[in-house]
């Protein structure tokens, strides 16, 4: 695409952005007021949505334009090999596959199972430990009336078409995206006019209601995909799995979607384990569920999944964070909101920094953003494939004050792997309005504050005479006036003694005179100061991590002979499945005792390892180990000492036996590097054969 | 009960007994003659069944006898004690309190989830990483086919009556059982005849069918308890969490009920990545659910629940076990089936031995009874409060060659927490025949062995024309002959010419002449054996073992001044949920300062930890500390060296400040013991006060 046109986006955009601001500003405006009615709030807010709409659209078609084309097919190979490597080693398993499967279940085969067992110990050490953070362990089966309080069971929807013949159902975005795409793609007398739309609506895809969903799929003609039969109109699909407890079939329960409400409805506990003190975070591992329409994406996309998730419990006025310092120095790629409207990619940018130009919202979340991004390098993730993606407005819930995500760079795409939000007091307010019981933090005030609070007291005698039956609902109107509309009307009632009273309830005005009300600011003494934490929720997909690194890990070297191409798992040892493997040279007495020996002092030592006896080559053998990620393999080729070697530069020490175990273990416990080990022990340069 | 009584019981006992031996005989002989018609056999076995009916009855009326009465009260106040500290310290938490809870379902809180987390670190250690098992991560959503296969469709039920008018649901057992204890316990005027009636119920109640539970309940007029409406008859209530997967509603799936399944499906898989060799082990922890009709017993009986199970394939013909011989000397409860029959209590046995004397099936499965006996005393479970039961005939599935469960005894009674199980080959073979996936392994031969074959050759065309239409099924009947059959056949053809056939499916005989089949041994060269494995399957409920660890953990002592008593958790350092606190004696900087620099050593050592600096006594901090296990306390009293404290003696040891990280390493890992430590230390014994 030409640069001009760039620019015509870029301006757009711009003007578009502007927009947003303004009306923004002007709901923030009407609301402070006070003084217009919930309607007038209510239009001006569905205004800015429409708006905000416009301004993500146009963001996107931007990021298009920028970043489209090249290297698909690479990324396609890439995604083979890298698959067909995952499958035949079993880090995967297709779920049931001996039944045919099920769409989006998948198995962590041995391999696969040891490093989500790595990557999950790792994040209790790098999050729950450091942090002294209180995990919990709370069921999948929920009840309906948490997932009603959080909003999942009206809001948590994709919306589908049925084929009105065979009953066979599809996503209505997939469907409209399939068919857009194709268009683009193979139509090559496609006016500008047409083509221009279908990348508008590819833009705006996700802000999409039904019925404009529907709308499309009527104009387009767009039928199943598998029969061409007639569609249905969008319908919104719960996709949480539905069940029943106990055994009346009158409970109705859902496998949890996310982990977060079995720590919020758990709030007062914790806070009072916790001395009453914040902040203070929570965290919780384990299964998360979704029932997707009809998953793609491979493994990124499942019905099933282990979600990490932290909930770091704030006082709103409060979200500096002690140890921000130790983040504050760390430059990676960030991608704010502001580059994503003008269209440039993301930046390095220096974490303090961002979070002194109020890029990043304030000190807590900005910690978490680093401590995210030293976690997912220290796995392997790839620093230039990994950056952090502020939410667009209309990308974000009307709660929320902050919200970036990691987003790691593979062959699907950039892929949001780790969602960081500063959710405000939602979660909590919703579940004490929801259940009675307030999730609320005191701070006592060391000594008594005097306030001033405004006192409406309405009388229930002199009301009941003038307006009888409609006495409750003026009574309500009263006691919910603002201060603002309660000292408005105190100057009226004593000017004029009498006022003219708008009672939403009733629809109409009613006139209030001097004694039905006394207004009054009244002088208080409060102790403590009552209010509900803000939460601020790192919140992980472990399989899409898992997956990303997977990618990132992978590549391929020719073997020795040049003849063929060698696939190799470059994990750091902290992600290995097995730490070390142990191959007698050939096959002898003394040698299978040696490497038993060496075997039993790895156990001891805790090790993960395996003993490759087969009557292979010892090149084989190395191309074996490499292909499942084993970063060290130990060759006996003598009773008394042995060779070490390292997988990504293959070379190789000469240890003595009784040392083998206590080096592995320095070196995949992070105390010694390779280099290390390499000064201090002689290289060995002999006869054996590597990668053949 | 008097001896007498005793003696009458065990007398009953080794008849039944007997009969059922004898019965078992008779259909060893009946199925091995090859002679018998199916409905002879069904019946034989039908037989068989009653018979151990009567005698698992009777084994248990005498164990009754044996070890009724005594220390109810006790038990349940002991009970009251943990629960509480459990609930008070968040080691358990009713899931969803502030919406009342859901019945059966808990978290773990902070202490408790590091419980959990440590208590399966340890499993995998123990087996995963010492046995080298191949460990899989299955989804819990499984569709139907599955369990079909598995039999958990069908049979995964328990007897249910609902109140007729209200709809509420009981089980049926448990309000038998109620009705029984009841009169039993309250009706002093009941006649001897009817009590004994009601004991014999109760020791059969898991044996009734629901014809014979709804008779009880008709004859007792057993009625609702909550509203006393009639109740309707018992009908089987599947157990399993049922819901959709995919949004057509057409794809039925369920919660899986164990975690074995998931690694049946993947033998074939797992079989080759183990290079086809025989024997191995696979092994799964993860999420269960049971849609319990009405949980009872507290965190023991619940609706979701860990999982760690092992599945060991063996070669059915070779259950030996090279590493028998590192278990085979421990001694401790056994209590095989013959001491239960006899009214016995478990006996102290070397598992060597009793392997040998055949009381344990196998080695392998001996093996694994000495490994969970391992685990289980190092997690702190009491030696003699563990014993290791023996399945009776009638609690065993028919294809099972041996069970043991390893029961714990905690104030609820002996609790079966792990199941260890020869289930032979029956699992595997279901699974093939239902997905026509061969699920079998092969042993090579390493030269080809000569086999006589039995071959029987109809001859369609004379079949044909003898019997039209009924051909199909004379020819089945023909080719299903026993090698015993067919030649009786064989020679009766030869002498006569003709014989009589009895045709089973067509239900009468036919007469078969000698050109309509062929019937030879022939010699054929096999290459490899082909066969199902055995699977040996240990099963471990995580959540049981916990409670009962936190049971036999939990003490009280009293205070120093002695007016109250101070609850304390002995758990070993491998479980602790915190293996160490820091308490700066008094509020100082120095202090401050001291204890922060002693917390970073210990993180960096990956000691979990707290400070506590709150202002209360040192001995106060002690008794909150000791109450949820915490081994070791530090507690700063100067800036150089500072004293260690062990919760058990409530000795202490004076150590350098900078030393203190390695010593606490050395003793939560084992390598220390506190009488190491103490020999090497000076003991402190200061006017720091204990326990006030």
């Amino acid at each position: 695409m030409a640069a001009a046109s760039e620019d015509a986006l870029r301006r757009s955009l711009a003007e578009r952005q502007a927009a947003v601001d303004a009306q923004a500003e002007a709901v923030r405006a009407l609301k402070a007021g006070g003084g217009a009615s919930k309607a007038d709030v209510d239009a001006a807010v569905e205004a800015l949505k429409a708006l905000k709409v416009e301004a993500g659209a146009a963001a996107r078609r931007l990021q298009q334009a920028v970043g489209a084309g090249a290297g698909g097919a690479a990324r396609e190979e890439l995604r083979q090999a890298v698959v067909n490597t995952l499958e035949r080693k079993l880090f995967y398993i297709p779920s049931f596959k001996i039944y045919r499967g099920v769409a989006g279940l998948y198995d962590y085969g041995p391999p696969g199972c040891r490093v989500k067992a790595n990557v999950l110990s790792f994040w209790r050490q790098h999050f729950v430990l450091e942090e002294n953070m209180l995990e919990v362990d709370c069921p999948c089966v929920t009840p309906e009336v948490v997932l009603k309080a959080s909003g999942h069971v009206e809001k948590f929807t994709d919306l589908m078409v049925k084929d009105e013949k065979t009953g066979t159902c599809y996503r209505a975005d997939h469907l409209l995206k399939d068919f857009c795409k194709e268009k683009l793609e193979k139509d090559l007398a496609l006016p500008q006019e047409k083509a221009d739309e279908f990348k508008r609506i590819l833009a705006i895809l996700d802000d999409l209601s039904a019925e404009e969903l529907g709308a499309k799929i009527k104009e387009y003609d767009i039928v199943a995909p598998d029969t061409k039969n007639p569609l249905s109109d969008p319908y919104p699909f719960n996709l949480m799995f539905q069940t029943s407890i106990g055994p009346t079939g009158l409970s109705v329960g859902y496998m949890r979607p996310e982990t977060a409400q079995g720590i919020f409805v758990n709030f007062k506990d914790l806070y009072y384990y916790n001395g009453q003190k914040l902040p203070f975070a929570a965290a919780q591992i384990g299964q998360a569920f979704r029932n997707e329409i009809s998953p793609r994406q491979g493994l990124l996309r499942v019905r099933e999944f282990t979600l990490a998730e932290i909930e770091h419990f704030v006082d709103p006025e409060d979200k500096s964070h002690p140890k921000f310092v130790d983040v504050a120095d760390l430059e990676f790629l960030m991608f704010p909101r502001e580059l994503q409207l003008s269209g440039e990619s993301a930046k390095l940018l220096k974490l303090g920094e961002a979070v002194a130009k109020g890029t990043v919202n304030n000190e807590t979340l900005g910690y978490f953003i680093g401590r995210v991004y030293l976690f997912l390098t220290c796995l392997g993730i790839d620093k230039g494939r990994l950056r952090f993606r502020q939410h667009l407005p209309n990308e974000m819930a009307h709660y929320a004050a902050d919200c970036w995500d990691a987003e790691i760079e593979c062959s699907y795409g950039w892929i949001e792997c780790v969602g960081i939000a500063d959710r405000s007091a939602y979660d909590l307010k919703a579940h004490s309005e929801k259940s009675g019981v307030p999730l609320v933090a005191h701070e006592k005030f060391s000594k008594p504050r005097e306030v001033e609070k405004l006192v409406i007291v309405p009388s229930k005698k002199d009301l009941g005479l003038a307006f009888k039956g409609n006495q409750k609902m003026v009574l309500e109107a009263l006691e919910a006036m603002s201060e603002k509309e309660a000292f408005e009307m105190k100057a009226e009632l004593e000017t004029k003694g009498e006022t003219n009273f708008k009672v939403c309830t009733l629809g109409k005005d009613v006139v209030i005179t001097k004694k039905m009300v006394s207004i009054s600011m009244e002088k208080k003494l409060e102790h403590q100061r009552v209010f509900t934490p803000s939460v601020i929720e790192p919140s992980f997909g472990i399989g899409r991590i898992i997956y990303c690194l997977f990618e990132h890990s992978f590549c391929t070297r020719p073997s020795k002979s040049e003849e063929e191409q060698l696939n190799v798992f470059r994990f750091p040892p902290l992600v290995a499945p097995i730490k070390c493997t142990v191959f007698p040279l050939v096959k002898n007495q003394e040698f299978d005792a040696a490497a038993k020996e060496i075997a039993k002092a790895l156990t001891t030592a805790g090790i993960s390892h395996i003993i490759d006896t087969t009557a292979i080559s010892i090149g084989r053998r190395y191309a074996r180990t490499d292909e499942i990620g084993v970063p060290f393999a130990v060759t006996v080729d003598s009773a008394t000492n042995v060779t070490i070697r390292e997988r990504d530069s293959k070379e190789q020490i000469r240890v003595d036996i009784n040392e083998v175990a206590s080096v592995v273990k320095q070196l995949t416990e992070g105390q010694s590097t390779w280099a290390d080990v390499s000064a201090k022990y002689p290289a060995h340069v002999g006869p054996q054969g590597d990668q053949e």
